[in-house]
């Protein structure tokens, strides 16, 4: 299907923005009018400038508080209709009335978009009426429609947005109920489910589909039924994004979509990972030092060469020599099909290393895929204290968190898990879990986009073991834990007077039990050490604001930052 | 009366917020449990060093989801009377249940709450019950107050919110029904009237009282009515706050409760301004050529010698000689008490200049108080085409919004007016407008804090005629504006076809007509030459997405960023 997406959608001036959306590859754009007006280019310039970029212009928007007023007011119209045939743009969005004068008379509102596509039609041009979920009488989609079938004028027809239809709890199946040939355009943006003013929420919230919790996929399967041969078109509103690199954003709206095709097409992963094969990190000897105390041995070259191998049971870590402060670089991940993940990644615009099966991730982290794991880790599991990794939780660029979650969502086909704000001492830390099979990540996003340290999350089977022998061997590895924190947790639960003594920390929830403890950090990294017993499905994340603020206190995150 | 500030109000570990806050002149502190737990110090260990600093612990929360439940748990109730013992903290706040499992039972609550009071008793401490605005049954503070004086017992009482009170629209004047000894604690906090979830409200975007829309002082008489004798306490969640420096926010909330205490007490702003004197530059040689090009001239050296005075009717320029990129360094104004003004600024901690009347603004603008306008000015205004300076923008430090809006409030006696968010093409500009008199000011946030010019608009009594010449005799000097901008203009209104011949920006009120045009921009400055008409009070708001666009667009801001 074409592909079109807002100009409201990303930064910069108009000109910076057309050509952000076609590097991107989209095949056309909305064009807000404030975009328009704020240009020194004429309509004309634009135009041109839109063509050569290959970008047409499928809709010109908003034109307001129109239908149903006291008196029509044509002249407004007329002038917007010849600004649209110097623009070459050849559909207006009509947005339901907001204004208090607006009549609730659903035949005066009918004629008067009558009298509007009468006119319309005489430049040529169509006229898409939206219900806006904050209009002052028409808010719901369907009662939109049952507008336009009223005036019934072939020049007019409806323009339905996913967040007007579900910031309203609307069921999208009630599309079936409008013949395609009378959608003029579909609007399309996510959200997450946020308990605010529909008007605040959609002014400064909306995401690309497959960045928050609406079901976009559903609603575009119900316009399609109809038969409806438009374009798919982002129109989002955020924030972030006004203030993010445009050509970045441009491309993740183009993946956005991409990835919205393949589910509407019912298309599953062809090749989600099962567990990670690796973790990579840049060293100066400092990480090297830190495995050895965990346990970890030296196993040779990872082949290639450009790395050593450094394991423990099934846990793998790979070293690089650099005199950068250390830092993790690469994941390995298994899978069954490497090349299949490398390809799924690739249409989904993630730039692939080449000649390896490697893309790169939105906050630069390197993703190898490898295939299925060997007998070989499978037996070394249970032979040591450490048994794999876990889980790793990678810092988030600013601006930039929805692009992350959104391509872990659908390049590697993972399933986003619990998200929350952690008070940090300097700000909230936001954090997005992530999962599929042994694959667990979390992504983090600290206060500011400012300091945050990635971390390595090794499983064991005996934590309290391990503990017991890091502290003893290794005074000064392991984070100190507040006493405080166990006065308040032995008034909670009745725990082990272990875990106090050795400063492991503890979480439950409804399947079962969390032991879990931290090294200090060097450079921008530090390891975690966990044990989950039964059926634990979290991260520890109640412990995380003690661990943020000894972090914090002992300066080892600022002097990475 | 006692001055206290809730630790979660400010950034950093709990050291470091005690330390702010002493520095500030606190009295005492309200000890957030989490800020505790995450501490390595021991109970003891905070209690000495808020000694050391001068603090008490004037409370210790919270204490949630206990009374009215189906169980009685006072396990969990004795082990903090125990923490509280070791910290030397006297009351225990209790907020009201939120637990689905809380049961819709006055009766029930009361015999909790007063068995709690019991054992609180024995370790003298006190319970302050308080009604959050989301309690699953008690969300009211007359409700609260209701249960407490069921319970009846010395140890129970109530403590008032300003925040829970006024988020859900209670009206205050019900306070004077409570004995003010059964007031146990008062907890102010300030708020925007945001369309939002309480809870998410009051996580998020409290602000210091004076910061936002609550009467937070007709709130303080009411519960100053009852013979309430205890601390003023500032309890905000902030996430600005949260990541903003700690001296700083402390610092501001003290201005506030000074603030607030002068506002209850009645007092008039003893010298509130009446106009702008002058605003003053550093200057590399680029302003003064642009001053000369808008019809000013010099006019001798400013009294002291650090600056040469520019002067164009009854509007004067200070101009000092740097090698920096132009900017604006200080504001003179005019008002009957120039001392009067520097005393009243620093008793709310402004800090002033030794040997002048001037003070220092949050955003470092300097503000020098002078004496009534001279009759010179009054002379002078008219005889040129600029008459006076209309108002003055100044952009504000990120974090620092609230600080800067509170400064001009308290400090100057301003009044705030209209609020906004404009659209810039690299995000959304929050601006606000405060006004006295004849002295103006908005206050510019931009986008991530970064860019943004500051700049001083002039007055002239024929908008058109200023124009004309400045086109004719000076091209290149004023921000050109689109065409498109017209064409739009002339849609809605019949406007005089010279706005477009001269690229002057048009904007209306029910009050009036505004015209106004902006220089291109040198360094950080530009100005801005306006024409009202009638009685229009804004400032050409509507127009600025406009300006920021076609700034944007030449690059000169970016420049300067």
């Amino acid at each position: 299907m074409r592909k079109c997406i807002a100009t409201v959608s990303v930064s910069g001036t108009l000109p910076e923005k057309l050509a952000a959306i076609a590097a991107a590859g989209f095949d056309g754009v909305e064009l807000f009018e404030n975009d328009l007006l704020a240009c020194m280019l004429s309509p004309e310039e634009v135009r041109l400038r839109a063509a050569d970029l290959g970008l047409s212009i499928d809709l010109y928007q908003p034109f307001r508080d129109f239908e149903a007023m006291p008196s029509v007011d044509l002249r407004r119209a007329e002038h917007k209709f010849r600004v649209m045939e110097r623009l070459g743009a050849r559909t207006l969005l009509v947005c339901s009335n907001v204004s208090p004068e607006a009549i609730d008379d659903d035949e005066l509102a009918a004629a008067h978009l009558r009298l509007l596509a009468e006119r319309a039609a005489d430049y040529g041009i169509r006229i898409a009426y939206e219900a806006l979920a904050w209009g002052r009488h028409v808010n719901d989609y369907l009662h939109a429609w049952r507008i336009v079938r009223m005036a019934d004028h072939p020049n007019l027809g409806v323009c339905l947005d996913s967040f007007h239809i579900f910031s309203r709890g609307g069921d999208p199946i009630g599309i079936e109920a409008i013949p395609g040939e009378k959608i003029f355009f579909l609007q399309l943006a996510d959200a997450p489910l946020l308990a605010m003013d529909v008007l605040q929420w959609s002014r400064h919230y909306r995401v690309f589909p497959g960045q928050g919790a609406f079901d976009v996929a559903g609603l575009v399967r119900h316009v399609l039924a109809t038969g409806y041969t438009g374009p798919l078109s982002l129109e989002v509103f955020n924030d972030h994004f006004r203030q993010a690199d445009a050509d970045r954003t441009a491309r993740d709206g183009m993946r956005s979509l991409i990835a919205l095709e393949q589910a509407v097409g019912g298309e599953e992963h062809p090749a989600t990972p099962t567990g990670f094969a690796f973790a990579e990190l840049a060293d100066d000897g400092s990480v090297r030092e830190m495995l050895a105390a965990l346990g970890f041995a030296p196993a040779g070259p990872y082949p290639g060469g450009h790395a050593e191998v450094w394991r423990h049971g099934g846990a793998r870590v790979l070293l690089t020599r650099t005199g950068r402060a250390p830092e993790l670089t690469a994941i390995g991940l298994h899978g069954p099909d490497p090349a299949g993940a490398v390809r799924h990644a690739t249409r989904l615009l993630a730039p692939a290393r080449p000649g390896t099966d490697a893309i790169v991730a939105p906050d630069g982290t390197e993703i190898l895929f490898t295939g299925p794991a060997d007998r070989d880790g499978a037996a070394a599991a249970g032979a040591g204290e450490i048994t794999h990794i876990d889980h790793v939780a990678l810092t988030q660029p600013w601006h930039h968190f929805e692009e992350a979650a959104l391509f872990y969502r659908s390049v590697l086909g993972l399933r986003p898990q619990e998200s929350l704000e952690v008070p940090d001492p300097y700000g909230l830390l936001r954090s997005q879990a992530m999962s599929a099979g042994e694959v667990r990540l979390v992504l983090n996003l600290a206060p500011g986009g400012a300091g945050g340290a990635q971390h390595v999350a090794f499983a064991a089977t005996d934590l309290l073991a391990v503990a017991r022998r890091l502290r003893a061997e290794h005074p000064g590895l392991l984070l100190p834990i507040p006493g405080n924190y166990y006065d308040d947790l032995e008034a909670r639960y009745d725990v082990d007077p272990a875990l106090r003594e050795l400063g492991v920390l503890y979480d439950r929830d409804e399947h079962g039990e969390f032991l879990h403890l931290y090294t200090v950090t060097v450079g921008g990294v530090f390891f975690e050490i966990v044990q989950r017993i039964g059926g634990y499905r979290g991260f520890g994340a109640v412990n995380a604001p003690i661990r943020l603020a000894v972090q914090r206190a002992s300066r080892s995150l600022k002097m990475s930052a």
